[in-house]
């Protein structure tokens, strides 16, 4: 695309798997995104059925009907989401890149550079173990230029983005102990997707908290790789992650010991993230919430030193669905093709 | 304005009483208004403090403070939005016309052509009932021509406005028995606004559900002088609110005794509507739901003959505080400016 | 039983189909009724797995797992209890009915007399249909006496007991045209059982409301046939059901158009229901709200004539678990056996 | 009251300050406390009404009107609850000891020994600082002989009980850091009781998620004070409160530094609380839920050291109004009166 007028662009986007959550949120960003068409959406359920039948949100915003997945018309895209569970873009992505697509991966499968650890958390062998050196992390603020020239960009989760956003200055400054850092987060129940499990009914989970995947859940060794890479070493999260009682917004509590002299914390992470479009250091003293974020594809961050001590908490806020999911997605789009990071990305959240 | 390229217009705005929920609403829709400009926002409680202070969902896309109420600056601007609970603008509006300016006015001030009506339901007399005869209703459905030659629009109340749109058509056409309409509505508690009032707190109404106003609503005059107008003649409406555990959303399902011979009714609404770009008319079968429309400036109708027997049921969806409130305010904009109607409200509705 | 002496029974007890919502929730009251001793609880699915690892709120209340449906084990129990979908019931009962155990049946199964009408809504034949006629329908406030001598108690739905509940006094007493009974009614999410559907997933119905079921609900029929029991003819009755984003609870708004002459319709109702130990008339003005029936055995109801016009609305409020299922079965269960009728059911409502 | 035979007494209960949440749920729970008697329940706002109209879930189960704070009244009762706000207690609990009444207050006034603590995190002077050594901190746990025998008991805090029973094991056996404690805690709306406050509408808090009181919450120092007389040395906790959208429940998840060699952490929890009626430790792999503990006296826990390595984590679950207030609260009045631990406090979790 080089030699085109980058503002008369329209990208020719295909999504595989577009019935679940992050689906139908591309759809919904991508309808504001002035030089994006989406020309096909896979599912094989509800295949030929119209994408604002099963979503009627999108009345009058699309004409298009799911078809079965068709590696030739995927092909023809400038880029393809995958927004399915694991275990299926690693069985399709490398024909599609063979083909010449970019590829943006919203699932696990390219997220683990190392494919043994992938298959020891996923119960699996990987399909396509020699894409992962390939594959960039797409978290926009440690990989952009990587981002940049990527022919497969692996979303982050939605966990690692608000915890490695979280913790990544004080790691990467070496202000805190990295064997013993701790993440205490919180998800609304979208993150578990739109699958038929008992687990998931409003009844079960409304009205009630508990935490889940305490001895060990899928989102830890991504954590760990990311942060280790922001902290030259190796490092140890203890990552409980639980369920609220409602639908989008993931909050991160993050405890780390600070283990150098005191230092202005607010100042740094305020400048840490100065030139981010997507990261928004609150003035000292304002915590966040998931309902400022709602919607927008932002990372709300305060810090706190509390009674000064040397216990240093930073909390963290996205919607789960866009900088955890699909706005991010969109945003490594942008810098894959070279167009303004920030295009179609500017939604202001939904509050209340 | 009329000389302008109306392109390159900005619209001036200023907003009086900015800190409950319409206002923000006004906010987060203007910031996606390309030819919108908020210069000023007012609130006497909170002058001086940062409007994305208040409300941070708004951090990166305002840079304003909410200010005393000034006439001056106020009459400065193309358009004034009213956000303020009912007998404020009554008091403002008249010197803000005298001055030049037009009035969008949320409140319920002039909604009622009758001011003896108004002062009975709102127990106090109508400080500028001079004006009440050039209010213009502002419902773009009914009144768009009036509308684009107002200075002065009064904003049709949440419930009014998802009860009428949902009835008007049978009204129209003399297909129902005028006199015995039943209206049977919810709202979610953003509608209750936001005030420091125990009735509202989440401990108060999560988890619960009632109806309330049943002796006596202020919106039943509104609905009932709105679906005369229509109908030609008086009407009488059963008019039962209820609120819903949840922000926002409000949904109506209306009965109405048939009086005609049958009728394609399905097909009546989709005629009557098809020119409308904010009122949607499900497919045959198909069911409003309020998380559909959510932050969007939408209404979603379906109609159904239970049974073939001779009750229609109509139900109609909005998201209160936009179509029902601050979207349909933008809306009155446009049409009063000469902007295209859709300019700034084609946000997709926030699913899940 | 006749000749023991109550005090001392301690009644033996089977649940057919405990993972269930009602079966959980006959779990919760029957811990509570200090001559219930539930001796079997069954579940294909769960089959020796302990009911408090599934349901852990019982831990310590209740020593017992599920174990497969025994007909000789059921048919030693003084009381059996289907807590299952419809369909389950009709096929075991006739014989546990013939090994001399009394049923009290909380699925759809036994609730029509008429097997032609039920074979319609549910859409197979009718495998018990001799039982129909003996089948008791089980609101007490109705059939108290035929219920102490029934052995098959068929117990009424949620939506039922509140409408029926809500407009008895009005049809007996001729008041209101019995031809165009309008009823609204929202229940929470607990009514649609503990079944893996995507539809009730809380990402999918909380924040939300919708109707559903509007051209035709199996409730329907078991409310007109009730109503017209109390009428003494044929009444028609428009019941538009919505979904809640909650767990619990049903309000049912009912519309009926006066046809006599002014009445005291409070004092009517008041000295309805004045010897009910589980229907609570609200004072005038006071309107039922469903977190104050929240797990207790009781319907709160309020009467209003609105403006003084001629349709009168009534708002009922239940728990849907409780006096719209379990504890209504227990209600019968005491009425059956001859046991105090509020023993095991005098808990408080849950509020906040 | 020793001479009399325990089974027949009635006691005799005022209550100061009925018309918060806690005072509504004592009043829930004593009406199924078979030997308590509520006398007199007091408001200055609502005197002359009738409890039952400002909690209709009430009705049926007491015949009693909110009076006005009447000393010679509320002497003469066998025990007086405290459910005020902090700041009252401490004003009339001299002259009611004096005057020979046992006071359980579920307020702050009486939690912390030292006054001057007290008085730096409330920010006003202690009214009765002679009473502190007296008064004992209701925790039946580590307290149950001091409570059986005082006047005086300070019910603790909702928080500082879910965290003081996740950890008082490790502690008291030294497994761990005690300099380094965590805890990230979540409470439901009703924490913040019945104010009529912007912060805690249900369009504020609902559908969202925030940490609140990092730099100090008034739990942090009660927190530290239990904590360090269990462990034998002062303690540092970095206590971080969120708000959970919904109504009742509290969860702690708790993370400590092993400082021990290995040891079987679930066999300590087992035992360590063996004998406890209301502490309940989940089997290993299952997880609290505050669903699961809604309406009931309970803390359920689990203990979990995540991929073996060492942190261990601790998860405990009560509901904030029953465990963590009002339940509580009766507890300690069965203790001080010699009656059955458990009399009234047996219901069963309200699930789903």
């Amino acid at each position: 695309m080089a030699a085109q007028n980058l503002e008369s662009i329209m990208v020719r986007i295909g999504i595989v798997g577009g019935t679940g959550y992050t689906g139908v949120e591309l759809l919904r960003l991508l309808a504001a995104h002035e030089q994006a068409e989406v020309v096909a959406i896979t599912s094989r359920a509800e295949s030929g059925r119209r994408v604002d039948d099963l979503f009627p949100n999108l009345r009058g915003h699309y004409d298009l009907s799911f078809s079965e997945p068709d590696v030739a018309q995927l092909a023809a895209c400038d880029v393809v989401f995958f927004a399915t569970p694991h275990n299926v873009a690693m069985n399709l992505v490398p024909e599609l890149l063979a083909a010449g697509a970019r590829v943006i991966d919203l699932s696990a499968d390219y997220r683990l550079r190392d494919a043994a650890l992938w298959s020891r958390w996923y119960g699996e062998p990987h399909a396509s173990p020699e894409l992962l050196v390939d594959a960039v992390y797409g978290l926009p603020e440690v990989n952009r230029a990587a981002i940049a020239s990527a022919r497969l960009v692996a979303c982050p989760g939605c966990y690692p983005t608000s915890v490695q956003l979280g913790l990544i200055p004080l790691l990467a400054r070496k202000l805190v102990d990295p064997d013993h850092l701790i993440a205490s987060a919180a998800s609304g129940v979208s993150g578990a997707g739109r699958q038929a499990k008992v687990d998931n009914l409003l009844s079960e989970v409304s009205d009630s908290f508990k935490a889940y995947g305490v001895s060990g859940h899928r989102h830890l060794p991504e954590i760990e790789q990311g942060l280790g890479d922001v902290a030259g070493q190796s490092v140890g999260v203890t990552f409980v992650p639980h369920l609220l009682p409602m639908v989008r917004g993931i909050h991160a509590t993050l405890f780390a010991r600070l283990q150098a002299g005191p230092e202005d914390i607010q100042g740094l992470y305020e400048s840490w993230y100065a030139d981010e479009p997507f990261v928004d250091i609150l003035p000292a003293g304002q915590l966040p919430q998931t309902r400022t974020v709602r919607g927008a594809n932002r990372c709300q961050i305060a810090v706190s030193v509390p009674q000064g001590r040397d216990t240093v908490v930073v909390m963290s806020a996205i919607d789960n669905l866009v900088k955890g999911a699909s706005g991010q997605a969109v945003q490594n789009m942008n810098i894959m093709l070279g167009l303004p990071e920030t295009l179609g990305l500017q939604q202001v959240g939904l509050l209340p």
